[in-house]
């Protein structure tokens, strides 16, 4: 398998980026592509041992900044790592890109200019995958969409649970519409009607549920509008944060709990490491004509690695090609 | 001070609910108007010792369930406990009413039958106090205007100010806007209008406001729609409440960090102090003629004197007449 990686996509480019494809080479023997500035990429690569390691380096002559407008980047910068690493998916020249760059340019990049929408999807979908103790859960649209139509709201239902069957293993996903209440008749205008397309999807969509239940792993699939979906998320995150933060200050708040708390240190470990969101890696963007995979700015090596293996396992369950049977089969229409 | 509970409310009506109003009565020594079935009220009331406290008994005899449905119960139970109660408020009887009752029956009743809006609002706003560490922040709307108008998320945010002012002692609130990011243009297309609003509102808008900085408390007021504000919560509390399992699971894992976790008790106690939304008490719904404090339906006995509390604090702090009186100077119209 070949695997395009933005080199210069982090925040702390190209260091995490790179150390996690060396990572990624050496545990699963894919190529990978490292796109972006060859001087640039050359010099770190002189900082590890490359040895006999599937790589390749293409040159990518402009770079958009997490500064940079994403709709005028993505104009402006027609060579940037985002446009030649994602063209290469496009031509067939890799078989899925990975990047940690500006998100919304990447959307902008990947729906619109170079791997563009499968023929019958709506809005393409960034789909998050979240690990909730032993369970994995995907949510989508993560935020991509903001007032999403209730027809996107299904479309990302469809997109989800393909990705489930095909990526992770799971047929048959429940999928669960995010709202304020479990209800029928809870939720806003869009999800009630979203609601109902839904029921009619031949999908196992199991009705509206409460962010409780999500993290009881009530379902699957989690659908949402993307401004939903982007605030969930981010509480789940800051909220975790948040309580490890309490729990850190009571804990040395007496001198008795201050002893447990030294004690208790391996299960604060584990207990770091399940609520980490770079143990999964980045966001698939479903419904554009290619495998790729979105990452936090934020990443480290382990982030970027584990995109890339998420990148491999989509490849590998064939996630595009099932998405645009699906959609055909599913009847949808092409409208907006 | 005359405060009219509503004795039906909770799930587990009426012990948690009069025995929150007897704890109450005993600590701040105003009088609580026991509002409910007479009998139901009186063969609770055998069970305490209520000696001299300032008490008094309304019959009401209609009773609101949790099943019933909200608008249909507001029309056919007319003298339910909630309708009494409220009504009581309506009338000067009382000086506040407390429930934990029918949430949607609750705002039904309160907003078009008994209290009715304060002149000039547009939509009453179901308000939360989060306690983040030591911190309490305003969340509102927490649930009551689903699909609410930028308009009305903007007034929002003015009666979250008056009552952080008036209630809580904070004058001049950061108010910010939740959102998927911080900024200008981050949001959905309510919001975006709603950020304007609040820039000209006179307020101390900080802008747009993502969960991450609403723990670490950079606002005192968070404002938000209310299907987007209820996700939100819950998404805290349930998070919060995931945390703790997960920890509490890790720390039977392995010997070392068992006796750490024994160690840590007091530690472990606080924690869960300082996540009970109990601790709290009810959420008040803004923007009616009168102090209207509901609590959740499994609320305890604490949850209950705690609601009474914050009624207490919005009677004392005349929070009714500060948001007629910013209302009227705010020049809103009162057009829907």
């Amino acid at each position: 398998m070949r695997i395009a990686l933005d080199a210069m996509g982090s925040d702390k480019f190209p260091v995490p980026d790179i150390t996690g494809a060396l990572d990624a080479a050496r545990e699963y023997g894919d190529t990978i592509i490292l796109v972006g500035d060859e001087d640039c990429i050359r010099q770190e690569l002189a900082n590890h041992h490359t040895g006999s390691l599937p790589l390749e380096i293409i040159h990518a002559p402009q770079h958009i900044t997490m500064a940079d407008h994403p709709s005028q980047a993505a104009r402006s910068k027609p060579d940037s790592s985002i446009h030649v690493a994602t063209r290469m998916v496009a031509s067939g020249e890799a078989d899925a890109c990975v990047t940690m760059g500006n998100t919304g340019a990447v959307l902008t990049i990947a729906t619109l200019h170079t791997l563009k929408r499968i023929r019958g999807v709506k809005r393409p979908t960034l789909t998050s995958i979240i690990g909730i103790r032993e369970k994995k859960i995907i949510l989508t649209d993560m935020g991509a969409n903001t007032d999403a139509k209730p027809e996107w709201i299904a479309q990302f239902g469809i997109m989800g649970s393909v990705y489930a069957a095909s990526a992770m293993g799971l047929p048959n996903a429940r999928v669960g519409l995010l709202s304020n209440g479990e209800e029928e008749d809870k939720g806003n205008i869009a999800s009630r009607e979203a609601h109902e397309l839904l029921k009619d999807s031949g999908l196992n969509y199991i009705g509206n549920i409460e962010p409780r239940d999500v993290m009881k792993g009530h379902a699957d699939v989690i659908v949402a509008d993307g401004f939903v979906g982007n605030v969930f998320l981010k509480t789940m995150e800051a909220m975790a944060e948040t309580m490890v933060g309490i729990i850190r200050t009571e804990l040395v708040a007496d001198p008795r709990s201050k002893m447990g708390g030294f004690l208790a240190k391996p299960a604060f470990r584990r207990v770091r490491r399940i609520i980490d969101p770079f143990e999964i890696g980045g966001a698939p963007l479903l419904g554009v004509n290619g495998v790729i995979i979105i990452g936090h700015g934020r990443s480290n090596a382990l982030a970027v690695k584990n995109s890339i293996r998420q990148a491999r396992l989509a490849v590998q369950g064939n996630v595009v090609n099932s998405i645009r049977e699906q959609l055909a089969t599913n009847g949808t229409d092409t409208k907006d």
